[in-house]
């Protein structure tokens, strides 16, 4: 027997909707690439976004099809979040941290008929266009008479007056809620990258969790700065998060230097901020030497890599702000868990705490996960042992676009990649990638815990731990190094800094230094790449 | 193009299955019947809201069907609400205050197969049976060694007993999440029983809503009492959003007295507590003159009827605790409106941000609202003008069961009876029931003004404004008052009383004093038996 409620469908259109009506002075603060600051309010990005709405229709855009964005964070980039989806096309977020020919080929993957750029990003535009015959309109997020000229690229409009001349009325369509909303590339190192096709359905109870005082825990009452990138699995749902609950969005534009981070925090009055381990580095580094505080901060939550126990020290014992790890995956929408404690701990000490605090953290309610031995056989919690992490629920993926990579579930369950402990209490806790752990006389060594120990060495800016073959032990970990400038630190005194720390067994093997460890688009360290630089290492005892 | 995510129905089971994975030790503690307090756990309540569903399967329950309650919050309760919706069998929660030819009236409407009972409602039951041939099993919540003896209710079994021998395993049924979970009857005071059917899909999207940081801001930090009643609309839906968020639970049982609310309170560190102006009525006055204070409650939320201004100050200022007026319905799963403030209100100066609270909030996400005119037609907001006040969203009603009263909304939306103002920001404010404004020379008088106004008075316990026929006004009010015990004011103080406090025009004609107000199942008062005791009454002018 159904019930009788009403059911209307679950359409991020409500969204943008919900908060023009009940928050129509709410502000939206944006630094933009010119520089300056802009302000507006969701009133003022309801309107816009029904103007991006009748543009598409005027571009002759079908439902269905998608629209590309090279973009910043900032209000146009939002304006495209919701009159996009809302309008039923498909807003694909590219990650301009790509090289220009894997932007092509995506751009070319997705389909994309309109692509929108930020002028900071002119110069890729430029390289590609001609590899993207598709895109039938380039729209370059500025003025009309900020619009570059002379680029050779045909069929380029600035944003400004692609929408300028549209109206601001548009009557949202209505339509499944598990129709298509955006996609997001992931930024695989190997085989092409595979798209995530994000629905309305699941972006809209995303929202309402990320929203949960045991996740984000957003209210009218906070200014919101989104530093992870919305061409990041969007910006980790906030901005829908934020139209749902009528918070304060400060958007960094293209910014993100710790001084440039700070000045806008303490203009803004900002209470959350959200971000990965490398940017709060950076504020960290701007803010310790000028003495400065934090006026409003209250919290922020760091994904993307694990945060070094050092930095959730000084974010809360010096500054006072609540540090909160969190783990996600572009398959997931991305949020899969947050570290917030239960009641019971908060009578533990706070080294038992930080403990726990250094845990990627519990499921949300949506999400479900487990962890498997080799064999696919789920693993009981609280024994310490770590297996492959698999997850399921509303907000991940089925499949991904065009089918590539073929049926990535296995039994239902969606296998994440990582290698995982799960605790008693449910709190998950990455130990390493599946492929990069390190495999020595049977046992598993983290590579993720031999790099935090480097990593609280003074002298060390940035550790990398890979398995080199052994012919006895199969594996034995390195630990390749970048120190600090003007830092010191030796092999010898740096494989002594292990003592105590991890057992004797799982101690690396050597050290080397090196200049630099190869990033890739979204900063995580590329160890494919650092094991083909070091093809010629052989391990000392060899 | 659909989106390629996973899409699992939204149902009940869902919810329990992961307190029980992911807050298993949580803890739930119930003040029983015998006036005992058992504690156990999440997890044991998913082991037994599991027996519950294996002995529906025993009863012959089928899916759809009804099972009925009259119960406390307690325990037991909880593992019905998870059990019998879990298991695709529809909850109807009844009210014990009602009327015993009303509840039986209501168990044969509703075809309930099963009853559950606490022993305290066994009058009622014994009352009644005889009525409720359809009722193939009574179930005593209660032990076996405590089931009543010679009750001459056949089929009657105690509830340990009915479950005791099944199988704590049981694999939940998968669904349409619109599938019926549970239903309630409106006490409406005119016509029968009208009964919302709320599906899987609107109480998990309500759950989510509810544990959101402007609504109830539940975390697995919470220790909750929900002091409004589980036969109440779902205890305001707490149950759902506690096994959501993983908080402890704390249920109250039959004791209600401001003395057994208190320990329980302080016995078990609540930090929030949700229910009806008359219980924290009680609790204050038991509190006020024992010099007591709250050791760990943070915020209420009061809803049912308006909280006086008096009680607001009192929890806020006195006490230290913050009170958050709700609005809802029964039709409304019941959440509808939450008055939280926003950022900008939090500067404003106390007296200011008390007319704010004193409303009955902003919409959360999932519903909308409208005031209209006698017309329909849509009023602006900001204007201090009233109309009535319409609702749709995700957990609001599209008709009654067996489509009772025929097809209830307008345009696709919902009218509440209520009659409303909502200002700029989108605070609604209840300023009357559209039965219950008083028409007066063509304006409206909102008789909660008026009833307001008398209950700040100090020797008045309980104010009912009614309009009285007027040959050249239409209507005018008088209020109808009840003194608190040993305290005196004469009818022409309390009409000095209104003086500067509301318009020369709106103030009462006359006061009549009475020993008691008719008051109605949930609390409220009844209006209509008011008006019926007053026909005879005449205005001093006439």
């Amino acid at each position: 027997m159904l019930g009788l409620m009403q059911s209307p469908p679950l359409l991020i259109s409500s969204l943008i909707d919900f908060a023009a009506r009940h928050h129509g002075d709410g502000e939206i603060v944006s630094r933009r690439v010119e520089g300056d600051i802009h302000r507006y309010t969701w009133a003022d990005v309801h309107k816009r976004a029904k103007q991006v709405a009748n543009a598409l229709e005027a571009t002759q855009v079908k439902p269905g099809e998608r629209v590309g964005s090279l973009a910043w964070n900032g209000y146009r980039h939002l304006e495209l979040y919701f009159g996009v989806s809302g309008a039923e096309r498909v807003l694909h977020t590219i990650n301009p941290r790509l090289l220009p020919e894997q932007i092509a080929w995506i751009v070319n993957h997705a389909e994309d008929q309109i692509v929108c750029f930020d002028t900071t990003f002119l110069p890729i535009v430029q390289g590609i266009h001609s590899h993207c015959p598709g895109v039938r309109q380039w729209v370059a997020l500025c003025d009309a008479d900020k619009l570059p000229q002379d680029t050779g690229i045909p069929n380029l409009v600035s944003y400004e007056t692609w929408i300028g001349a549209q109206s601001t009325d548009y009557d949202w369509p209505v339509f499944d809620e598990n129709t298509a909303s955006s996609m997001c590339y992931t930024s695989g190192t190997t085989g092409n990258p595979k798209a995530a096709l994000y629905s309305h359905r699941s972006t809209v109870l995303h929202a309402y969790a990320a929203a949960m005082p045991d996740v984000m825990c957003l209210s009218a009452r906070d200014a919101v700065l989104p530093v992870v990138p919305m061409f990041h699995v969007n910006a980790w749902g906030i901005p829908y998060s934020a139209a749902m609950t009528g918070c304060k969005l400060v958007f960094p534009g293209p910014a993100m230097d710790g001084k440039s981070i700070y000045e806008l925090m303490e203009a803004e009055g900002v209470t959350f901020a959200a971000g990965v381990p490398t940017v709060w580095q950076m504020l960290l580094s701007h803010m310790g030497p000028n003495k400065l505080r934090f006026g409003t901060l209250q919290r922020t939550v760091i994904g993307g890599s694990a945060a070094p126990p050092a930095m959730i020290n000084t974010f809360r014992d010096q500054y006072g702000v609540d540090v909160l790890h969190a783990w996600g995956m572009t398959e997931m929408s991305p949020l899969g868990t947050l570290c917030t404690l239960k009641e019971k701990h908060r009578k533990l000490p706070p080294e038992e705490q930080l403990k726990l605090r250094l845990k990627q953290g519990r499921a949300i309610c949506g999400v479900d996960m487990k962890i498997v031995d080799a064999d696919g056989k789920e693993l009981p919690w609280g024994t310490g042992v770590s297996g492959d992490l698999h997850v399921r629920g509303s907000w991940v993926v089925a499949s991904y676009f065009k089918a590539e990579g073929g049926d990535p579930l296995v039994d239902g369950w969606f296998p994440t990649g990582d290698v995982a402990t799960i605790d008693a209490d449910g709190f998950m806790q990455i130990t390493d990638r599946s492929k990069d752990v390190i495999k020595s006389g049977g046992e598993w060594i983290s590579s993720i815990d031999i790099e935090n120990v480097a990593m609280a060495h003074p002298a060390v800016a940035m550790a990398a731990c890979v398995g080199m073959f052994h012919p006895k032990w199969d594996e034995r970990p390195i630990v390749v190094v970048v120190k600090k400038p003007g830092q010191e630190v030796t092999r010898e005194e740096l494989l002594a800094f292990y003592e105590g720390k991890v057992a004797k067994w799982q101690t690396p093997d050597d050290v080397v230094f090196v200049d630099a460890i190869p990033l890739g688009a979204t900063g995580k360290m590329l160890k494919t790449k650092l094991r083909e630089q070091l093809k010629e290492y052989k391990l000392p005892s060899l």
